[in-house]
């Protein structure tokens, strides 16, 4: 299984449930992997499997040559990139960083650009997919930044995904990454007021479903969450806070551009609400509790 | 093609777009057929085909056991129904009426009771697949009223669409048309502000929709019509001024059960400054049109 020998050695930054899956898929492939992560409970499977855990960023850009990040909020980027001790100052020129976190289009650039100025290659591409994607290694990857930077990483990305493309300079694949949370943001909205409208006028929600879940309103969130509200299933495939941290980025990507947005304004109002009575660890569909009026 | 064996008679009321196609179908399958219409001209090709004019829906309602309504408005289905020379003050006791107009469902319950008063059977039957639906005969046809009046409309239903479920008692074929209508008014914002958004920030938007066709922010009208706004294609699959019509029915509804439905009025709001600059009839996708700002 080893395939250190194109000599890329990754090191890995941030190993919740999506990075643990990713991973674990270089891992499998053969490469050598470095890991750190604030808990480091969470990269004992990996160190099971033959990772190695490093004490800091400093260590691990030390080792590695390729190094992707899946961390939390676009400060956590800003830190683990930028900050004393973080990725820039510690990695050596010709190093490849990829941010696969979901983070700021802006934050992205302001990366990209000091990575160049350090004859390091940077990539932001943030994924889709969500766990299952990350599981089965099917994720769709965003990526944004130099064309040889992507054509370097792509074998790494092909472990991690099957839908990868290279949508444009650094931030693109961040800003492709808000488009599609700026679709899912109102379309979440909608399928969770038709089902409190449907509940409240007596009908059959499944009934329903046959009828509308084939034409004009059929959507992902239509076929996979709605059956899930109408369970009463509100475990999370997505996190309410996560979506929250997402819109809350798109909104201000949008304002720097001059961009009003009033249906993702009106949904990240909505989730907020939602959150703020306890419900952010549930998953988006739980919209529906906030709509129907049983919070 | 004469299928009179049955002892079938249908009128047919309202031969627009949608009425025309799908009166069509029952001619082709052989039902006398009656007409009568606002504008004359509209039923020319149908009385080409057979279909009998008739002067007034009096003299229709006299002819016909099966009476068809596809109009324009609430109003319009209740001055048709209800007043002075209307379907039911000239049906003869035993007539199957069926108003497949996007309306009401307050005057759905409201013509179903008057119908039942003088022992005749009323369905609301709404449909959704627009135009080309129409043409094919594959509408998705939500039905309310009683079974056997159900159960009776069948194999006419049948000659229109091919989703045709009676989805509970009077109104409920209108209440699930309303369900559909709320999933497609927010998800048309989503799409509208997610291209919006993609345009701004410099992505190829083509591209930008194979990084996300095929995963969570899937939906048919980021599929169908998300192509056409990147055409600068706004020509109406559905008209602006009946999507309007259709959300202010819902919101209407909505109201009457106490249910708020914050994404639909937005979209309502969004809908009605576009109209109102000019674009009534456009496609609902023109909404990308206020969105970007460029009306």
């Amino acid at each position: 299984m080893n395939k250190a020998s194109d000599g890329i050695i990754i090191g890995f930054i941030g190993t919740g449930v999506m990075g643990n899956s990713m991973a674990g898929h270089l891992l499998k492939a053969g490469y050598p992997l470095h890991l750190y992560t604030r808990t480091r409970s969470r990269a004992e499977t990996l160190c099971e499997k033959g990772a190695i855990w490093e004490e800091s960023i400093a260590d691990l850009a030390g080792k590695s040559n390729v190094i992707i990040t899946m961390v939390g909020f676009p400060d956590d980027v800003n830190q683990v990139y930028l900050e004393n001790g973080g990725i820039l100052e510690n990695a050596a020129p010709g190093t490849l960083v990829i941010d696969m976190t979901t983070s700021s289009p802006a934050l992205a650039r302001k990366i990209h650009q000091k990575a160049v100025e350090l004859d390091i290659r940077a990539l932001d591409a943030p994924v889709s997919g969500g766990d299952i994607g990350a599981r089965n290694a099917t994720l769709s990857i965003m990526a944004g930044g130099d064309r040889d930077a992507f054509d370097m990483a792509m074998p790494i990305l092909e472990l991690m995904g099957s839908n990868i493309f290279l949508q444009g300079e650094a931030g693109s694949g961040q800003h492709t990454k808000m488009v599609n949370q700026i679709v899912i943001a109102s379309t979440m909205m909608g399928v969770c007021e038709a089902l409190a409208y449907a509940e409240k006028s007596g009908l059959d929600p499944d009934m329903v479903l046959k009828s509308i879940g084939g034409g004009a309103a059929e959507s992902w969130s239509l076929k996979n969450l709605a059956p899930r509200i109408i369970k009463g299933d509100f475990e999370p495939g997505f996190y309410v806070k996560h979506f929250i941290k997402d819109m809350k980025i798109a909104i201000e990507s949008a304002n720097e551009m001059g961009l009003e947005l009033p249906g993702l304004g009106l949904a990240r109002k909505l989730y907020e609400k939602l959150a703020a009575s306890g419900c952010e660890n549930d998953g988006t569909q739980a919209l529906y509790k906030l709509v129907v009026g049983r919070l």
